[in-house]
């Protein structure tokens, strides 16, 4: 898969696309069915996979319209295929779709934390090798008072660390088994009782490797929570472009992509174009965040009459986006060029406007390089940090 | 194409696919090419119609990332094809993408625009057959005084119109030429002079039947403003799917849609499919809108490093799904079926409460039919609004 | 009127204070009052002016909550002290917020507008000082071809002029004159019949010099359509802000604001605060006018639950911050500090790379200068645009 | 403090306040000069509080536009006023802006959790009374499943609970002292180099009662995480409020609020006012909580130019309301009128429908409160999960 309007997506590969998606909705049903069978109320096992796919998308997704989800038309895909009215005994469509985003989200959280780690290695080496190298702090677009771009690449690096132990810090993912309107009544009526509903519940999450979570179906944490968190790393990605494409400007120059990418009419020019897509990233997700929550906060009854539907598609854009900026972020790292000459240069020749808060605190106020407080500890502190997310930095 | 995602997709059909938008580039291209030869710059016609489609679209999307865009590889891919080394020369990516934009944007306010219609003719046979059918006026949720259900129809045709006339209010869709940085430097070197590089300019606009602008690389009002106009026309539906999911509640039952959408798991349940999906659309469409104001807002130099970027897939989406919603709303409003006895029983039950601001005036307050005040010229004025809008209605 | 956190304020003085919106609800009364007695329907003259004022406003807001809003404490207010039981009769209380909302926005509107043609000057002062000044214009951060100072300026300007045409555009604000379901019962009730009511709303209507319409209630463009069309101007002021803020790096160094503002501990350092402001309300608009398309979608029945009550607040925020922008727009583009003799000395020590084009397309490549393509005609078509709009620019 | 257009505003009383911000900055002030004090740095003990209160509010507002921030001022006003030279030695703007903001911030989630103690005791209250409340469970707006009123206030109680338990998941308040570029190179400076000034800011830190953290001034999420957090409860706000506005209707009537609203024209309407008002809130809250992510991914250098400024007054407008909003949710709560005859009788009546789902898995089908699942154990887990959180529920 890819996007011609949103150059990188291909990065994403198959998460969350219609055909995952799809793949995710038999997965649901095999293990409710599988856990129904194993709890003795459906007769023996019968394979779903295999039995819809990608072939049947465009059927499926037209047909969606008349009902307003997928699913009706794909649970009589399955039993017509496979000759099983069991097929879905129990659910409601919500369980479905909600159990299936929530499964194609976890894909999509496992390859931007996979990225992630390849960011924090990139950010660690350049905090480590940059620890002393001198360069302008600059703040509201002027000169301020020295740094090191080791202690830049230690606040990115502290961002970074915040905003994945925001994403740690949420429950594990809930699959939704609740039945026409979160009472579990038919499963009930199936197993013989509520508490044998909720046993073949927590099996067919249990399946799934989710957790159980009583019904959902009008409580959307489970979704806005993510999305929440996966904001707050394209804002760090959006931040770390900002600062790589400032400071590549021709008149800065102090760092640079690794490829530059091409101009279509001017031969030679070398844009910082990962910058730039995370920049992309991180001004379009905020948006797709609070329509999840506009949503959430819409719904009405049991299960609502159009707060659901209008999540699945934010959600998606706003995971797969997450997944290829995750990616493009930890490229831009790890290949970036830094020049600590022009940086140090720079910084000598500002030395003046540097130092002038030193020599207002009563210091000498002449070497940038001899004031720089407590830059080290503080990059001690990110690395430390870091290091216990990831135990191999 | 279709959306497992966002059911009623597949209603856009190809408006701003990325065939479509790979096909409108490849126009743009040619426009150009043409007026270059028309003017005497390049050398005889090129037919560049054919030499890039659909089966390169995997290709050019991956490719795009490398520089930010799709243009440059398509640009390669072109010239390499047709042999021709004038395709694109004097133009910037920026161009091209912006120009395809505005035609990919203009077939969906077409379609758009049509099923307006059908919707203003669907409101006004509404408003005609029940000017006088009596209910219940509810504010705050609560019964206040007698409307009619032509009157209520009447105020969502207003709405309609003043949508649609705000639509028809913005300017031309223009072609973007602009060149490297929006001074028409090469096609001045190339076509020898300003006045001639504007020439070729106006001409290649007006071969794809746009308007000619000063460049508008950083001006982005042409997006900007359509996309507003849509989401008024997204708070319209709504608004309407809205009301038809509220009467159509079984407490209710004064409206109902044609065709009811079923349930996965409860045999005989018929929901309000059309009027949910509508409302689907307008919870997420506000958020596309306000992502591209903030990216307006965020472009820099002659052209930015992340805004535009942020644009085109917003863009797209909120362009197929206004198609989308126009078709269902029209599906809709041709459907609906009114119940005027339920609406004048419940009006006639409530009659002490309906009238009881009548009696506050000093009136007689015991009939609701006889409290309607100014509804029948109100009814007439959108009536005519909307006759002017559309002759035939 | 002033606020701490959102520094400027001032510059809206009294605009849609809290005192002004309670001046302009007595207005609405005082209008409607007016038309009342001018039909004979009420007795003699009532003067409101100074029936309720600042000193009332914390009882009223207070109270606001038990109703929902301000209206019926105000009536009960206005009817005690002048003793007249004709306030507010045959009027709701929407139509009291709504057309006080249409007149404070109508004075924020007049104040924008005056600061637009003030800023209009400053930048067409600005255009012709600068026509011939050289400098690097840039794309995606990196040196791309030459431009103008004057030229840069004249998209500043274009941009101006299409927000500026954009917000007149829209339809005269109009009053909201509608009673309690949109039927003018209550007025029809007093007043003798439709026609005689409409021709008192349409009476209270030009007392107040705003336009009639039918009641829009539930038709919200009348807000959302200059709330765009401000997110307009917030674009085009967020954009001018951005590149102000990035030439007055002192790498760069090419623009200056007149006043810098100072740090609270770097003794000096001059911070291009206008920009940085209006930076600021640009990232902050966007949301502001879709929370008002988000609330247009939810309403509901003759009068909502909640959609209605959400716009007040937010369409006051963004018309206050829109004058404050304005005026600050005005002052930063009146004083801006030029550098040309650094344009040109940057354009001309990477003239080759501001020329690579050039030769690209078989130019001399060689003198900056010399590749300014169609600056000269855009520069005449932005002032020409402008002087349409600003006929003493 | 109240505000006309927000009603309940006055419920957030002092919280956040212009009065209050200005309090918060001088506490830091205080505390970071009581911290040098102790550690030798500065000479003796100074007060500063009377120093600067709320009749120095107008000049420091309007002060505040010249240098983008209200600090210069105040420190200009304290110094002066104290004649101590040491106030504000060493911080830098941004860190009294931003550990004000965080004390601030404080105060109002403090409200929020009282009253959302308050919720779950009237929720908890409300599940164990209804437990057996048979009613119509409703999906898509239509008849679905039976429910009981205890299992709807148990799902509303889940919510709750998920919503607060997300808030306290974050991390502890940070105070914010790194100085002009995040190095405190100029406490390091003052009090002999870095360990000491760590040693101060951790001081000062404590006297606030705040965590302290690696310099933050880029890094956002100590304002997106409780910013996202409030917008989660919001969300279960504005769901319940519509769940109680729905249930209120005439037609329906299951529901009502203690104290209706007043209509300003018809006599005897009561309106569902605090649902209103909780409705409003969860629609304007996601676009104040989007506008800090955008914000916070438009930091740029080591203190940006814009985005910074760009949070303050969102934050301050979503922390107000939704103490304002805590408040009214508990309220709702404690004074929800239910009508159990109402709900059972409907329920009884639509027993076909409630029961065809039952009859579709081949169980007896007619008697709808013989169709409840598992209900009672999943009301018992949220009576559990709650437990959890309040002790003495």
């Amino acid at each position: 898969m890819a996007d011609l309007l949103w150059p990188g997506d291909h990065r994403a590969g198959e998460v969350f696309t219609d055909a995952a998606f799809l793949a995710a909705m038999v997965s649901v049903e095999q293990a409710w069915l599988d856990a129904l069978a194993a709890a003795g109320v459906a007769a023996g096992a019968v394979r779903l996979a295999g039995a819809a796919g990608p072939a049947d998308l465009p059927a499926l997704a037209e047909g969606a319209e008349a009902d307003g989800n997928p699913v009706t038309g794909l649970v009589a895909l399955l039993r017509e295929r496979t000759g099983s009215g069991w097929v879905h005994r129990g659910l409601t469509s919500q369980d479905v779709v909600d159990t299936a985003l929530v499964l194609c989200l976890r894909d999509a959280l496992g390859r931007v934390r996979a990225d992630a780690g390849r960011q924090a290695g990139a950010l660690a080496g350049l905090v480590r090798e940059h620890r002393t190298t001198l360069m302008a702090g600059r703040t509201l677009t002027q000169h301020a008072v020295p740094i090191t771009f080791g202690l830049k690449a230690a606040t990115w690096l502290q961002a970074l660390c915040a905003a994945v132990e925001r994403l740690e810090r949420g429950p594990a993912p809930p699959a939704q088994f609740g039945g026409a309107a979160g009472t579990l009544a038919a499963p009930a009526e199936l197993a013989g009782g509520a508490a044998a509903a909720l046993a073949v519940a927590e099996d067919a999450a249990a399946r799934l490797g989710l957790a159980w979570a009583a019904p959902w179906h009008t409580e959307r944490s489970a979704l806005t929570g993510p999305a929440d968190a996966l904001v707050g790393l394209a804002d760090v990605w959006g931040r770390i472009g900002g600062d790589v494409a400032l400071l590549s400007r021709p008149e800065i120059g102090e760092l640079r992509e690794a490829a530059g990418g091409r101009s279509s009419t001017m031969p030679g020019k070398a844009n910082p174009v990962l910058s730039v897509l995370l920049r992309r990233h991180a001004l379009a997700a905020p948006a797709l965040a609070a329509t999840l929550h506009t949503a959430a906060a819409a719904y009405a009854d049991e299960r609502p009459d159009g707060a659901w539907h209008a999540e699945w598609a934010p959600l998606r854009t706003l995971a797969r986006r997450s997944v290829t900026a995750a990616a493009q972020a930890a490229d831009l790292l790890e290949g970036l060029v830094v020049d600590p000459g022009r940086m140090r240069s720079r910084a000598e020749r500002a030395a003046a406007t540097l130092t002038a808060e030193q020599r207002a605190m009563g210091g000498p106020g002449a070497d940038p390089g001899a004031y720089l407080g407590a830059a080290d500890p503080i990059i001690d502190a990110a690395l430390h940090r870091a290091g216990r997310l990831w135990k191999d930095l």
